[in-house]
C-alpha cells in the first residue's frame, strides 16, 4: 500500500510518499516560492504536476491510480472535525466554511485537495486536521473569559495545533512503555519552529497551549506566546504602531528573536554557552514558561504518567531538557544527568531511576501519521 | 500611636484610621464622585478636607498634628520601589515618572500626597506600593518575549499588583502557622473584584499573575486575564472595533460578565446552583484557570507548604474553593469537605487531615499593612 501526504502551504508544496507496510518514507521533496516574481513555478496545479514529474522520473510510480490514497494536513477543521475524514464535497465545503479561522493555511489546503482530485479522480483523498485531536477539551478548558457572543457569531475559542504531532507521539509513548493508552496521562511538548503543550488524559486532549490562533502559549523562535492582554494598547500608543505592524511584531520579531536576536534555539544556545546574557535570559525565560506549563497540566490531570519531549528543540536539546525539568522533582519529575552524544533518530528514556514520572524524548512524524489516519480511513472504507 | 491611611483613586478617597496600639481601625470612610457634575466635592482638596472635618468632629482627633503618619497606597511604584518609602521630593519625583505606567492612579495619589502635605506639614507621609513586594521576581519571570526595546524604552515587562495583599496575607500565615516565612513556600490566591496569584518562596515573590497591567492572569469579574494575543487582531476585524472599544470590553464586558451576564460571584454562583449553564461554565472557568495557575506555581516554587486563599472570593466562597484544590491530591493538596457556616473574620484552616500542603482562608487588610508599613518607617526615622 502506497501513500502520498500532502502539505500545501500557501507558497509550498510539501509532499512525502510512504509504503504502508514498511512504514516507511520513499521520497520526499518541497517546491516553494509557488507564484512569486521570477519562481519557476506559477501555481499550486504546476508544483503538484511537477510532483508527479519527480514520482514518475524517479520510478516510485508509474501512476497516480496506484496510490491507495492521498492524505492532506489540514490547519483547521474548527468545531466540526474531531478525526480525520474522507474527502467529499461537504467535507470540502466545511473547510472552506473555517477559512476566516486560517486565512492563509485553509485555502491553500483547498488548492492543493482541489487540484490532486483533478490529477487522479479514482484515489480517495484523505483530510488530517492539525485542530482534530484538540476537539475532546471541555468547555471550561476552550472557552475564552470574553463575551460569550464572539465563540457564537465568530468562533472566538481555544483550537490547539500541532495536534497529528501529540497524538502520534502519545501513541508512540504508550507503545514504547507498553501500556494501553487508555491507562496513560501524559504532558506532550511539541518544541520546534512553533511550540506547544498538551495534557492528554486517557488518550484524550484535554487542554493544550495554543489557542484559537498559534501565537498563544509557549514562547517560541519569533512568536511571543502568553503577554499581558493590555499590552498592545500600551505599545499602540507608546511605539506609535498599527495593529498590522504591531501584529507582525508578535509573530516575527518576538519569542526568542525578541530576546536575544536569534530564534534558532542552536544559536541562542551557543551564545548562552559564550556568556551573552540576552541568550541566557531567552533561554531561561523558555524553559521557565514550559515548566510552568508542566505544572498547570498536572494539576488539570491530576496524576501525570509521562512527559514526552518532541520536535527539534525537544528532541535534541538535552540542556534545555534539564533546564525545563530541573525542580521537578516535588512532582515526581526527575531528568537523569545529559548524556550529549545519545542517539536521536529513535525514543530515549531520560528520567533518572527514581523519577515516578517517565521522561521520554520521542522523534515526531507528522506525516507518517498522516499516512496512517488515511490508510485507516481507505481501509474502513474498503480501499 | 495614631496613623492615617489614605487611598486616593482618580475620582474618590478612601480613608482609615488605626490605633496601631490596639491594631484596629478607629473610623473609615469613602468620599466619591469626585468632580463629577452635581457631586457635593469638586476635589482631592475638598473631599480630604472634608474627611479632616469628620475626623475632627467625631472627636477622634483635635488636630492632624495628632498623627504619627500618613500612609498612602500607590497603585505604580515601577521598578524604583521595592519598599515603602518615606514620602520626599525625590519619591514624589519618581512616582511622578513612572505615571504613564498608571495613567489613572498615580496622578490622583500625588494629588492625595500633596494636599495632605499642605494640610499636616509636620507629619510624615510615607507611600506603600501595589508593586513593591513583586520587585524580587528574578528577570525570567518578569520579562515579556517581546523585542527588548520595548523594556528598554517603554518599561514593558511584569509589574504585578495586590503586592500589598499577597505580603500581608503570607505575613499572617507565617504567623498562623508559627514558623518564620522564610522557610515557607507559599502560593497565595487574592480573589476579589480583581483576582490576582503569587508564588511567594522563603517570603520572596518570585511569580506573580498580573503583568504589566491589572488586565493580565486570572479570570475576573469584567476582566479577561489571559486569552490568544492575536485575539485582539481578529476581533478588530471581525467586529468591527476601534482598539479604544477593544480595550474597554476585555476591561469591563469580559470575565464572569462575558460568560454569563453576572460579575459578582454571589451572583454567579446562586444562578449555577439553580442549574443555569452560563453560570456553571463561568464559575467553572474560573476555577480552573486557578487551578492551573496553583499547578505553574507549584513547578516554579518547587515545593510547596501553604495556599492562601484572601479576597472577597477566596475568604468566603467555600465551594469554589473545593472545585480549584478538587483533583490536586496528587500534589498533596486535599480541601477539608466545605463547612457551610466558618466563620469568615479569622484565620481557617481548610486542609483535610491527609493534606500535606496547609491550606488557609486568611481576611486581608491591605489598610492595615499599609498603616503598619508606615509605623515601621517612621519607627526607623525616630518620629
Amino acid at each position: 500500500m502506497t501513500i502520498l501526504v500532502i502539505n500545501a502551504g500557501s507558497s509550498s508544496v510539501k509532499y512525502q510518499l510512504f509504503d504502508m507496510q514498511q512504514q516507511s518514507s520513499l521520497a520526499t521533496g518541497l517546491i516553494d516560492r509557488i507564484g512569486e516574481p521570477g519562481a519557476p513555478v506559477a501555481s499550486h496545479q504546476q508544483a503538484l504536476e511537477q510532483m508527479v514529474e519527480h514520482l514518475k522520473s524517479s520510478g516510485l510510480l508509474t501512476s497516480l491510480d496506484q496510490l491507495s490514497a492521498v492524505g492532506h494536513r489540514v490547519v483547521h477543521g474548527g468545531e466540526q472535525f474531531r478525526q480525520p475524514m474522507l474527502i467529499d464535497d461537504d467535507v470540502i465545503n466545511t473547510i472552506r466554511r473555517v477559512v476566516p479561522l486560517a486565512p492563509l493555511h485553509n485555502p491553500a489546503h483547498l488548492k492543493g485537495i482541489e487540484v490532486m482530485q483533478r490529477l487522479c479522480p479514482q484515489v480517495p483523498q484523505v483530510a488530517v486536521f492539525d485542530t482534530a485531536f484538540h476537539q475532546t477539551m471541555p468547555d471550561y478548558a476552550f472557552h475564552y473569559p470574553l463575551p460569550i457572543q464572539y465563540y457564537r457569531e465568530y468562533k472566538v475559542r481555544r483550537y490547539g495545533f500541532h495536534g497529528t504531532s501529540h497524538h502520534y507521539v502519545a501513541k508512540q509513548a504508550a507503545e514504547f512503555l507498553d501500556t494501553p493508552i487508555e491507562s496513560l496521562n501524559l504532558i506532550t511538548l511539541h518544541l520546534g519552529n512553533g511550540c506547544s503543550a498538551a495534557a492528554i488524559q486517557a488518550g484524550r486532549c484535554i487542554d493544550t497551549s495554543m489557542g484559537m490562533t498559534p501565537l498563544e502559549g509557549l514562547m517560541m523562535g519569533t512568536r511571543c506566546g502568553d503577554i499581558d492582554p493590555a499590552l498592545h494598547f500600551y505599545l499602540l500608543r507608546k511605539a506609535d504602531l498599527t495593529t498590522e505592524q504591531l501584529e507582525k511584531i508578535l509573530n516575527k520579531e518576538s519569542g526568542l528573536k525578541g530576546i536575544c536576536g536569534c530564534s534558532d534555539m542552536r544559536e541562542v544556545s551557543e551564545k548562552a554557552a559564550q556568556g551573552d546574557d540576552s541568550a541566557r535570559l531567552a533561554r531561561e525565560m523558555f524553559a521557565y514558561r514550559i515548566k510552568k506549563t508542566i505544572g498547570s497540566y498536572y494539576a488539570a490531570l491530576g496524576r501525570v504518567d509521562g512527559i514526552i519531549f518532541t520536535g527539534g528543540i525537544g528532541e535534541h536539546d538535552a540542556g534545555l531538557r534539564e533546564l525545563i525539568c530541573s525542580g521537578l522533582e516535588g512532582l515526581g519529575i526527575s531528568i537523569a544527568p545529559a548524556n550529549a552524544d545519545t542517539p536521536s533518530d529513535q525514543i530515549q528514556p531520560l528520567h533518572s531511576g527514581d523519577s515516578r514520572v517517565q521522561i521520554l524524548a520521542i522523534p515526531t512524524n507528522e506525516e507518517l501519521e498522516i499516512a496512517r489516519c488515511a490508510q485507516q480511513l481507505v481501509g474502513s472504507a474498503d480501499h
